[in-house]
Parts: C-alpha cells; structure tokens; sequence
C-alpha cells in the first residue's frame, strides 16, 4: 500500500497551526503583540482561569503519546508514532472542531512522562492520551489526573470501551437480551479490555468473564500484574478456569481486544444461542465476519470500516472532548462516559436497527454533536466543571 | 487600552491547528489513519529521518516559555505569558511561514525545565526559548542544544543581537565609522546584553564596555554571577570602573537593553561627536528619543514602532528558523546568526540609508526572504544539516 506513504509524503504532514488574527499593519501588531499583549498577560497572571478567555487553551488538546502500544505495530517509539498522533488531531477537528496538538514523548518512564505532560498542562484545554502500553497506562492517566485541572483521557481505555458499549446496548436490543442476563466475555486485558471490563461493570452488566494469553483471569492464578489481580476481583465470580474455549461455552457475548486469529467457529458455536461477537481487533480481528457467522454468531462487529457495525472510537472522542471543553470540565467522569454510550446507541432508532447496523456510521454527522451534548450536560449535572 | 483586551476575547486564540487534508469519505480516512497510516510509522521506526517527510515536523517550531521574564512584565508565569507566546506564533506564520506552536511549562526549575522540553522535542524541527529570565536562560538553551539534533535559539537573546548589529552596521556607515575604531557601551547584562555582546565580539568589534544595575562590569569586581564574570573577561579591556555616565564618556554608540530612563541627555552630551544611540527597552526606552536628540545622537533607534529605526525581533528570527528548518541544520551557529545580521542591513539600500532609516521596516517582504536565504546557505557551507 505504497498510496499511503505517497500521500503522506505529499501531505508533508497531516496538521497546521495558522493565524486567526490579520496582521498587516503596525496597529494589529501592537495589539496582538507587544505592547498591546501585555494585558491579557496581566490579567491571566490576576486571575489563572481567564486563560480561557484569552488564549486558544479553551479548545485545545494535546495528543500524546510515548509510542510503547502504536496500533498493532507495538513499541515503535514516540517519534514513530507521530502519523497516528497527526491522523488523531485531523480527526479531533474534522468530527469535534477541537484543535488537537500532536505530542511525542522522547521516554517510556512512567515518572518522566507524568511531569513532563504535567509540566506544559497549562498550554491545553485537555489531554488525550495515546498509544501507551498496558499496564503503564493505567498509572500515567491516574496520576496526571490527579496533578491536573484538566480532562485527562486515554483513548485506547475509553474511547473503546464508550463504543463498544453503545453497540452492545444494540446488539442486546436486536437478540432480545436484558442487560442483567447477558453472560460477557472479554479476550484481552490491556488498556481497552480493562476498561471495557470497569465501564460495563458500572454501567450495571454482572457477569463478566476475561481472558489474557494464559487464559481465563481469576482470584488468585499465578502471574498476574495489579491490573489483572483487580480485574480478578472484579469479574468471574465463580472463579471458573481454562482457556478462551472454556469461557466462551455457554456464554452471551464475545468481546475482543486481544490480536488477531485467537477465536475459532467452533468455539462460536458452544456460545448460548444467537450470540454477539465484536472482534476488534485491527487490521485482522479475533475471528473474521464471515467465520463468526458459520459459528452461528446473531449479531458481529469488528473494528474495521469494510464490514458492518464498526466499533471505531472516532465515534467518541471528538464529541467527549468538544463537550467537556464546552463544559470547562475538570475530568471525564464515569457517568460523562455513560452519557456518551447512550448518545451513540441512541442515535439508532428502532425502526432502523438490525443485525447489522447496532452502531453509527463514523460519518453521521450527528454523532458528535449528540456526544457533547450529552456530555456537556452530564458535566454540568456533576458540579465539576470551572 | 482596553482594546487589546477585548480584541484578544474576540479572537477566542490566536492561533488554530488545522488539518491539511481532507477526511470525507472512508478511503481518505482509511489512508489518513488507520489502516494506512501504519506505514509511514514503520518507515520512521526504521529511520528516524523520515519523521520530516512524513510528518509535519519539517515545518514546525515549538515557542516555549516558562514565563519568568515576560516583556517587561517580569516573573508572571508560564500560562500568564502564553498570549504573547501565541503572538510569537503567528509572527512566525506570518513573516516565515513557519507553524509555531506555544506552550507554556509550569515549572522555573533548570533541570526540570530542559527535561521536559528535551522530553518533547521530537515533536518539532526546532525549538524558539521565550522569555526565559537571565542567567537561567544561557545554562537551559546550552544544555538543551548539547542533547537535542534539532536548532535551539533563544530569541531574547539573539534575535534582539541580530537585529542590533544589523542596525548597527548602517548606523556606522551613516555616521562614518568603522567597526574597529567603535567604543560600544552595553547597559544591561541580562539576555539581550549578553548575547549582543557576544555577537559584536565576534563580528570583530573589539572595544565594549558593559553596565549593569551597580554599574560597569569589569574583572574582579564584587557581587557578579558566571555570566557577568564572563563578560568581564570579554569586555573592558582597560578595566575602567563607574557608573553609566563614566562609562559613556568619549564613547560612540550606546545600546540600551535595561530598562526605563536610565539614561540622561546630559550622558549623551558627553559621548563621542554624533553618537549612535539605540534605547530598546519596552515600552519605555532608557532615554526618549528627544531627549537623546537634545543630547546630540546623531542615530538613534528603539523598540517601538512609534519612532524611526525600530530594532524588532521580527526582522529575524522568522527567517532565520525559515532558513534553519529548509536546510534541515541541527543547530544555529554564529555564522549563520552573522549571514542573518548581514541580510537585514544588506536590505537598507546606500541610496535610501540615513540617520532615520537604518534598519528595514518590519513589514518589508523582502526581509524574510533574504534573512531565511543566507541562513540556508551559511548552514550549507557549514556542513550541521541532516
């Protein structure tokens, strides 16, 4: 696919930062420069928030990342992850009108990327996390969330999960499930399979199963890092073991999040009836559309744009943020990413929904503007924003 | 002047990051981002280099403060400066083409201060240092040099250098001097003191004398930190001691870059015949330009607009990093700070050169142009380009 390498080449790169302001005389230079610039100075250096007011902070995001997870490619490094950065921030204001900034970050030691990002907080609106390997995320967003008075968001945590969820709402409505009956499991307990996991779990789902490479998570196996020993308390509550066949037997919904080729039709096949299976995975998912369905599977999604119902999280990211932003919020809570979850499935009415449309196009245009919505309301409701 | 104020509301920002490619239909989005945009990641984790193909890196300059001497403003902070570091930005775009982007670090620690823009710097093809207070500032834009392959320039210091010699060059044609017979006073040894002596020294005057708030610097005198120990050596050769009026007696050129009113008509009286006077404190200049007239200056030049010669940043450092960034140069050596001084006054054509005209009109296109080809050039020939 060398169409890529030539457009980017072309491209010269993916982003541009312009003037909003003329300055072609000696009056508009002495107000948006010295001496004229002096006073919004002094005024921010009154009072912090109107930084707001008079600089771009109030809709800008910084896009970072330290290159440890980019895509499926793995530990490339910061500077190799730069496309995907770039390709983020045009989908940041393509589908949010939010002006995103693309950040490498030149270590992967969790302290050194806390105070860096800590230390140019101040320039952004908020901060999109990106690309960060698992189990290192989950400290890094908590920490920075706590230092900062801004949203602090790892994509690949929630973004995923905010989708998936919305088209399980779906999927549970189109094979006639209740939420409290519906038996998951989840392949893959990295950054979006964790917290796939939590957001069900707070969302009111019960019973969860997940599996890392050495199979099914439960109290006490051997082997397991913080996260999965949380994750092991958190779901299977009867602690069953075995591998991926084991825990898909009997069972509502697959989710996976884990790599390429990990599920078979078979194993499909001894899932309850009609079953649901998002394989998410990209480019190649954990089993594809077609063998799913041979397996029996009622309802499939997949990350990718060439089969029905794709799970992408440009479906909520840009209206997360251009909500929060709106709001002046100081975090994304719980309850903003549950508002989004039901924007999005919202935004499929009955009449439409089938097995094969549980989720928005990426470029339904109300997508986003439903999302902020929500989320602007929900942060507004939570009494956390400035 | 409540209009810079109420301009800057309405602005929402100065600055806007854009995309420069279109995403509305799947296969756009698919080469953009994912799939497609894992190719050009995979090209520059297998070559660092083709980061300035494949992202916008080749074009971009970070504007970063920590806001510890902003204007004349003093120690206002990172994010109260970022008003005029988005104002830094658009002048870059404006009069270089180049995308500049601010960001303001929350930290006045040295060490914290270079790891943090070290940690980031990857992200750009070179890094502008703002407003960064004296004698900090020599020991952060050092030690960051030392680590990053990337220009790194202080533009308090040697963009105001560079423009002074510029200036300078014309007024000793105006004034029938030449470089080598020139007594230069200095008042200020903070960034832009230091910096245009170090320049002027190295251009080949031989003859400066500097003052600070206690007076001339000169070997061994009490209460001086590093730098004004260096400067002692470089300077003052006869060690002459006293305050400004002893300093100027008998002396050609005063250049001021300390602060309001420090100089009197009666200090110029007794300087050399037909003195050259550059007062470039801002807003208030060391002595008013009538006054320096009554004093007898023959040239004299300020920072402002408002007056004839105005000595202004803008002349140089758009072009300079436009230079920088199309060679592709790792750093911003003397020569090419010197190619630039000489581009700036080249343009003040012999015919149109005279006691009021100097220096080129910050507006003059031409200027960016020439300043950003010598640079280029000079970086050639000094063999620093990647």
């Amino acid at each position: 696919m060398t169409k890529a390498l030539e457009k980017h080449e072309n491209w010269g790169g993916k982003i541009e930062v312009i003037s909003r302001v003329s300055m072609d005389t000696q009056e508009q230079l002495s107000i948006a420069y010295t001496p004229g610039v002096a006073e919004p100075c002094l005024e921010i250096s009154r009072d912090k928030e109107l930084s707001y007011k008079y600089t771009r902070r109030h809709n800008l995001v910084a896009v970072i990342t330290d290159g440890s997870a980019v895509l499926g490619l793995g530990n490339i490094g910061g500077l190799a992850g730069m496309p995907v950065m770039e390709g983020k921030c045009i989908l940041f204001k393509k589908f949010g009108d939010v002006d995103a900034f693309p950040i490498c970050i030149n270590t992967q030691d969790t302290d050194e990327i806390v105070s860096t990002i800590a230390n140019i907080a101040d320039s952004f609106g908020g901060i999109n996390l990106e690309d960060i390997s698992s189990p290192r995320c989950f400290e890094i967003e908590k920490r920075l969330q706590e230092i900062c008075d801004i949203p602090v968001f790892h994509d690949d945590q929630h973004g995923t999960a905010i989708v998936t969820a919305a088209a399980l709402i779906n999927a549970l409505k189109v094979t006639n499930r209740t939420m409290h009956e519906c038996k998951i499991v989840i392949i893959g307990t990295g950054a979006a399979g964790t917290a796939i996991a939590k957001l069900l779990l707070v969302m009111g789902y019960s019973d969860i199963i997940m599996c890392d490479r050495k199979g099914i998570i439960y109290e006490g196996r051997d082997g397991m890092d913080k996260n999965k020993i949380e994750l092991s308390l958190l779901t299977n509550k009867e602690d069953i073991s075995g591998g991926i066949s084991d825990a898909l037997k009997g069972r509502d919904v697959l989710i996976g999040v884990s790599g390429a080729n990990t599920v078979s039709a078979d194993m499909i096949r001894h899932m309850n009836v009609d079953p649901i299976v998002f394989a998410l995975s990209n480019p190649i998912p954990e089993i594809m559309p077609d063998e799913a369905k041979n397996g029996g599977a009622k309802v499939i999604g997949t990350g990718r744009s060439d089969f029905p119902n794709q799970i992408n999280n440009v479906l909520a990211f840009p209206g997360i943020f251009r909500g929060a932003l709106d709001a002046k919020a100081t975090r994304i809570t719980d309850k903003m990413k549950q508002s989004a979850v039901y924007a999005i499935a919202n935004l499929v009415d009955d009449s439409q929904l089938n097995a094969e449309y549980v989720i928005p196009n990426v470029f339904d245009k109300r997508v986003s503007v439903e999302v902020s919505k929500s989320v602007y309301e929900q942060a507004k409701a939570e009494n956390i924003c400035r």
